[in-house]
């Protein structure tokens, strides 16, 4: 039985042939994870014939060993060598077009006067294409993902009662977090009271300001994700403390809540990102919300937190089949709150499935 | 009075005058914190003269108005605007020579059709060579840091009673870390107990093998941070359950602690870190634990978790005054267990201080 880590390499393999190229290396941690399974730094070579071969340092062979696929040719390297050198050698083994998926200018300079015929060419779009649609496996692991974000979304509002602290929330849902998956977040949980939800990036914690009591009247904004076998999930829900809220705020919730309901219900494969991006703006704009949405409307994302495609305004991309991609409308009010609803979402050919599916309309805490 | 960042800013032009940069162009995060106070993403122009502006996005100009240096001028950008395209406005008012901290090949083919006489050159250790070397107020905080991360590892170290998950021990640990200071922790703690403390950045957290129940006879690696006013701290503590070992990890432990006191000890301004990096080698080798130190012996620290200078195997950095660095060797039998022993230190031209200061002999835990 062939791995799924061969079966993409293959892939890639032909469309390495398909676009010219005589092979391709990966430095990106997480295009390495995609092709091998190893959850760490190394430099990976694919050739066009499908081979591939995978140059680990000494402090990760044992992992690599372990842990990445036997498919494939694993060398380990001595220690201290510099990464110029390892791609200049690497590259005295090829000929032709060779892709690279990054490229500083500095190591660029520092081998150019190495690989003689050689024409090195970044192009990290090449892998991105195969990463942006996601494979069975990678949706099922992704749904595990969102189901369990559902549920300390749950958890992490059970706990907005006043008196709590910010710092308080965000303790113990990461710790519902390593005890559901036994790992970190997915990326650092936003929780912001009042005030603080009015900087879409949660508050800035220095000096007296790094943590902040919730009172009634709050509004507050949780934003997080957990990553099960390596792929994350992405939720944001907004609260109110108190049964009655003033218009203004009413109406930043039912508009933000339309702007993703309608947003995400035209995310179809050949779809252009920046359309659906505009069609979110101009559903704020008929509430008069439209200046007040400062950020993009979401992002893909898989073993990265923020991976294409980009859905925002000026982006190039366009949906594509099996995309799993963030919806997440928000306004913000500096100094006074802001209103965010994020879910993540499945595209099919059919429509755009939410994976994450904490009810939208229970914003009212109290 | 004028802010630390004008002062930053101002020691910065005069070395831009002194290697004949007209100006300089900062786009990595921590730069960006490091002259003006905004945590988040931006792009910053510094000229020769010391007048500095900092251009942000529409979602990060209210945090900015609050947060950034109001001796800068900062500048709204459109919603969307192409990193390339920003570059390309900034350079058309500038010309000569031109420093920038990061730069990818693509986009560097992007602009620089664009930038007609400029000469863009990437050169992120003219930012280095200034923050390697840590101010006052940096060294205070980050003992700060260091401080609370020793209290954090007692904290941790008393939770080890056999029977307990990893994943408790992490959970716990986090949230000690966000009571203490409001935030996450400087890096995802790694916990690994037994075997999985054979891989020097622990186990891998998938299918079955997410978590493991401590046993009495394990060892036990627990390398955790704290961020204070956005300054790391990192130390590592390795612990064995039980009250007496086999000669082998008695050897492992000893000849650990003995390399990292004879390295920090030789750590002055001046020497190189490769020779250090050395010094601990052959420590090692005395006892045949050698081979099994895998990774490098330090590195720097501060606003980010990993900077320069690298202390290890063909290093072409020195110690400067005021580096705070980590010392951290380590032995790894793969499958069986590994020590590790770190703390942070800063170097000055006295002797190298321990900012952490967990005592290092206090490693039975039973």
């Amino acid at each position: 039985m062939s791995s799924r880590y061969k079966d993409r390499i293959e892939k890639f393999a032909a469309r390495l042939e398909l676009s010219g190229f005589n092979a391709y290396i990966c430095t990106n941690e997480s295009n390495i994870f995609y092709f091998t399974g190893l959850p760490g730094p190394a430099t990976l070579l694919i050739r066009q014939d499908g081979s591939a071969t995978l140059y680990v340092s000494p402090m990760n062979y044992g992992l690599a060993e372990k842990e990445a696929s036997q498919e494939l040719e694993i060398v380990q390297l001595k220690m201290g060598v510099a990464p110029e050198a390892l791609l200049a050698e690497i590259l005295s083994q090829l000929g032709g077009m060779v892709g690279i998926d990054n490229l500083d200018i500095d190591t660029y300079r520092k081998i150019s006067g190495l690989i003689g015929g050689i024409d090195l060419r970044p192009q990290s779009r090449l892998v991105w294409d195969m990463r942006m649609s996601k494979d069975s496996y990678e949706v099922e692991v992704i749904r595990e993902a969102c189901s369990i974000s559902d549920r300390v979304m749950r958890a992490a509002s059970d706990l907005l009662v006043p008196g709590i602290r910010e710092s308080e929330v965000k303790a113990e849902l990461t710790a519902e977090i390593y005890r559901r998956v036994g790992q970190e977040p997915a990326f650092t949980p936003i929780v912001a009271f009042g005030e603080r939800s009015s900087f879409p990036h949660g508050p800035i914690l220095r000096g007296t300001a790094r943590d902040r009591v919730l009172k009634k009247g709050d509004v507050v904004i949780i934003d997080l994700g957990v990553k099960v076998e390596g792929y994350c999930s992405d939720i944001t829900r907004t609260f109110y403390i108190g049964k009655e809220m003033d218009e203004k705020l009413q109406n930043a919730f039912e508009s933000v809540i339309n702007a993703k309901t309608l947003a995400q219900s035209i995310m179809r494969p050949g779809v252009s990102c920046s359309y659906v991006d505009d069609i979110a703006r101009d559903s704020l704009s008929n509430k008069g919300m439209e200046p007040y949405f400062t950020h993009s409307l979401g992002h893909g994302l898989g073993i990265e937190i923020h991976e294409p495609p980009r859905i925002g305004p000026g982006s190039q991309d366009q949906f594509m089949e099996n995309n799993v991609v963030t919806c997440e409308p928000g306004v913000y009010f500096i100094g006074e709150w802001g209103v965010r609803m994020e879910d993540t979402v499945l595209v099919t050919e059919e429509s755009a499935i939410p994976l994450t599916s904490y009810p939208l309309d229970e914003y009212l805490v109290y």
